[in-house]
């Protein structure tokens, strides 16, 4: 899909384009919903566990009924649906796909190549117009990816993305550059070849960010951690508090295994793990307290409710580097616009100094 | 400095400021005074040992004698002088920075805050035309370095920076905007308060990680590992190799304290490790190679010369995760122009589409 295409199959959208992240049990369809009714596109987090989503589809077309979003097409539903690939089931996935028609689907982490190409291959089969996005977060992926599968979209994750991706990784500024190159120099490999557009995650919570994404060569801009200080965002207040809380958030955030391995989330590959803010399971994981202590420890925690989180306590803040710049709970379609008319104030600004001033 | 005194302070530069980073042993008169040549401010990279500082500002002094820089001020060194100030030598350097006065001194990681003062005080008193540039990479840091020094610039470094850095950290991306805020609001806690300019460092190789650096809220651009790949660069050939060589940089680097093990640098504090290409040394030491034997293999090693460098090599090749976008060797003036000139054309760019397509 070349950006110039973007409006022609999400015809609902503004540009620049700002997009929801699918964060898992968290982007459910009232916060997909406002980010598309902002001129974005949200996505619904469905991640590993395919049995609900046929409800939270439901739930969507109904609140899409009551109240539509202008110019989105009467065929598709105007959300993407987002998929942990390695837990998700295809079987239970795909008639979903034939039947609601979300705008796009987001895969991410496949158990295999293999199995990214087949879920791929049965969407577009089971429903042409949705158009297929699939997260990578380093130019090899980046690469396989698109020679097994042509997606529409890739969406470059950097290492600063709150929860899952790669244990080792590059920032947005070198990994957007890098990898629009390799796709560049592999579409020229062949007659016709095209690019997927790239889409810019991790990091960016704010205009300056957005606007910075764009300058690298993205054609839409992914939010997640700030979208977590939204009323529409299904989290727990603690979580929501602890988000607003954190400052510095290369300090206060570190990627680990830690969270997963408490939590019994024994799914992802050796190369993921996940970002979220540094709390005291972490820091007595980090001083040799073992796992079974750790993991008593944050089941107990659990019964504390809101008052579990916290640097002091054990819950899991899944939570971006970007998090320090999350100051405040504001609708999730308010941040959207916000983000996407100050990004393009950020860029008028520096043209006008250049302007001036070169 | 707020960032319209920058041409005043600074004559002979243009805009958007591109940056040499003073890097150890590698940037030395001839690569810094290349990139103020082409309307930069190159940095000599003193390091931890001030004892052959003398004779490279004499090199400079001698080279820009004979080949002037248009619009340099006659009574300062177009150039600055980076310090690592836990190894550095006052007593030494002082002496130097009162007679040569070089444009800008570079402090990074001092032994303390208290001896950073003191480095800055000492500076202002010897040369009030030499501007400080203090280096940090968390808000925190930057809060307390404006705090006890008031520099004139911090340089802002993100965690895709090759080299020595904080082993937590964020990219460019979450800490610049993070950071300008954090010191917008300090400077709006006290009468007459000046907020530090911001430069920013670390995964930016080319003109888009520059332009996307503007955006971020940055007054200037570093290049570092950019700049390994110009002859003026003293390195040896086989790290030079390396860096064209080594892709997907977010893949291909690592941070470690391992690189510093083996060559026996040991004043670094707990807090920093370096971002260097993965080599045989460091997949030796995670597969549980004792430091003994693997320092024994390192120092082996030397004897081969260029042919150490290398994926299965064990010189070490300090880069940054934009390593994989250093292609080609190029003049540092040329490296300098078509970065700054660059920015400018993805910034127009932008503008342009955002006209037509919003």
């Amino acid at each position: 899909m070349a950006q110039n295409l973007l409006k022609q199959t999400y015809p609902w959208i503004k540009t620049p384009l700002i997009i929801g992240a699918p964060m898992r049990l968290i982007s459910l369809a009232p916060l997909a919903i406002e980010v598309s009714r902002a001129g974005g596109i949200g996505f619904i987090g469905s991640g590993t566990d395919t049995s609900t989503l046929e409800h939270i589809l439901l739930h969507a077309q109904s609140l899409l009924l009551s109240h539509p979003i202008p110019h989105s097409p009467p065929t598709t539903l105007p959300l993407g649906i987002g998929f942990i690939n390695w837990g998700a089931s295809l079987p239970l996935a795909l008639p979903l796909i034939a039947r609601f028609h979300p705008a796009a689907v987001w895969f991410f982490a496949p158990a295999s190549l293999a199995s990214l190409a087949s879920w791929t291959a049965a969407t577009r089969a089971a429903s042409p117009a949705t158009k297929i996005w699939i997260q990578i977060g380093s130019v090899a992926a980046a690469l396989a990816v698109t020679r097994a599968c042509a997606p529409d979209v890739l969406v470059v994750q950097g290492t600063d993305a709150g929860g899952h991706g790669l244990v080792r990784g590059a920032g947005v500024v070198s990994l957007v550059p890098e990898v629009a190159d390799a796709l560049s120099a592999l579409a020229a490999e062949e007659e016709g070849g095209k690019a997927p557009m790239l889409v810019a995650a991790g990091g960016i919570a704010e205009a300056r960010g957005a606007a910075a994404a764009l300058a690298l060569g993205a054609g839409g801009v992914v939010l997640g951690t700030r979208l977590l200080a939204s009323p529409e965002a299904n989290i727990a207040d603690g979580y929501r508090k602890e988000v607003l809380r954190a400052r510095d958030g290369g300090q206060s955030t570190v990627r680990t295994k830690v969270y997963d391995a408490l939590r019994g989330t024994t799914g992802w590959g050796e190369e993921y793990n996940g970002r979220a803010v540094v709390n005291r399971s972490f820091v007595d994981a980090g001083e040799g307290m073992g796992e079974e202590e750790n993991k008593r420890l944050y089941e107990a925690e659990m019964e504390k409710g809101d008052a579990g989180w916290g640097v002091e306590g054990r819950m899991t803040t899944y939570a971006g580097a970007a998090v320090g710049l999350v100051k405040e709970v504001k609708g999730a379609a308010d941040i959207v616009e916000e983000v996407r008319e100050g990004a393009v104030r950020v860029l008028e600004g520096l043209m006008g100094e250049a302007r001036t001033k070169l």
